[in-house]
């Protein structure tokens, strides 16, 4: 068996989009920073979020039973730290930009490059992460073409040209 | 609902590192190029792999019970180009490059950026894919540290350095 030192270092090394996990409801108001995201099938259109249970706000998540995911954009690196900082309030996290709401009523953020509007379908549990499939109710795309990806604990920038 | 067209041009623009899929066993050796691997927990250490239930060799796969994720360096896009071929037989794909085998006996890719050697410990049916919960045996990291990316239709390469 992979030790877990060795398993995150090598992980580090599957480079991945950056994007904001966002939910609100009568659970209120959360969002965190996630690279775990996949498209999963067009029929019908759905995705999956993997998610830390021991986050607080995984039971919110699950009781909203929406999440919108707002991949980031190139210029995005600080609200990816912000949403990432154990530190900061959920207001404070959301005060640093600008939202809006699609169907679901979770936080669409602005100039995002790309908004998945979602109902959580399911909520698979594998060891300590909490796998939500997730059907698109709606998308939003933004005006950037460049994107951010999180490899070998770095940011990089993607332009729309290779 | 969001339309098929939409939902593809959607997640074009979510970025993702480009893996080679394999296994071996008394089904056969197969494989193919996928893009949505996620990690999940290092409790035990799981990653999970998508796979179009369409694809022939989908059982097969179920059948072997484990499989490996080849995550590609920036060298490889020839080779994610082989592997997404559906004209090329399996002998012809694995002809194009050099393999080795860890624990599980899948093919092992020379020169991968990083291989996870995997037992398939659950596999989940969400309308047209399955998605493979993987616990990782064994894994190889390669002497490159340039990634390969997927992202809005092209591929891009990631240096190591941000």
């Amino acid at each position: 068996m992979v030790d877990t030192t060795g398993f995150r270092n090598a992980m580090a090394l599957l480079g991945g989009a950056v994007s904001v996990i966002t939910t609100d409801g009568a659970a209120g108001r959360f969002g965190f920073t996630a690279s775990a995201v996949c498209s999963v099938t067009d029929q019908p259109p759905t995705l999956l979020v993997c998610m830390n249970r021991s986050s607080y706000s995984n039971v919110h998540f699950k009781s909203n039973g929406v999440l919108c995911v707002n991949v980031l954009s190139a210029d995005h690196q600080g609200t990816s730290g912000v949403f990432a900082n154990r530190e900061l309030t959920m207001e404070q996290r959301f005060g640093t930009a600008r939202w809006q709401v699609l169907e679901s009523g979770a936080p669409v953020l602005d100039e995002a490059l790309v908004s998945f509007d979602c109902r959580i379908a399911q909520a698979h549990e594998v060891g300590s992460h909490t796998i939500f499939y997730c059907e698109i109710l709606d998308l939003k795309m933004g005006a950037s073409q460049e994107g951010l990806v999180y490899f070998n604990r770095a940011y990089h920038r993607l332009s729309s040209n290779a």
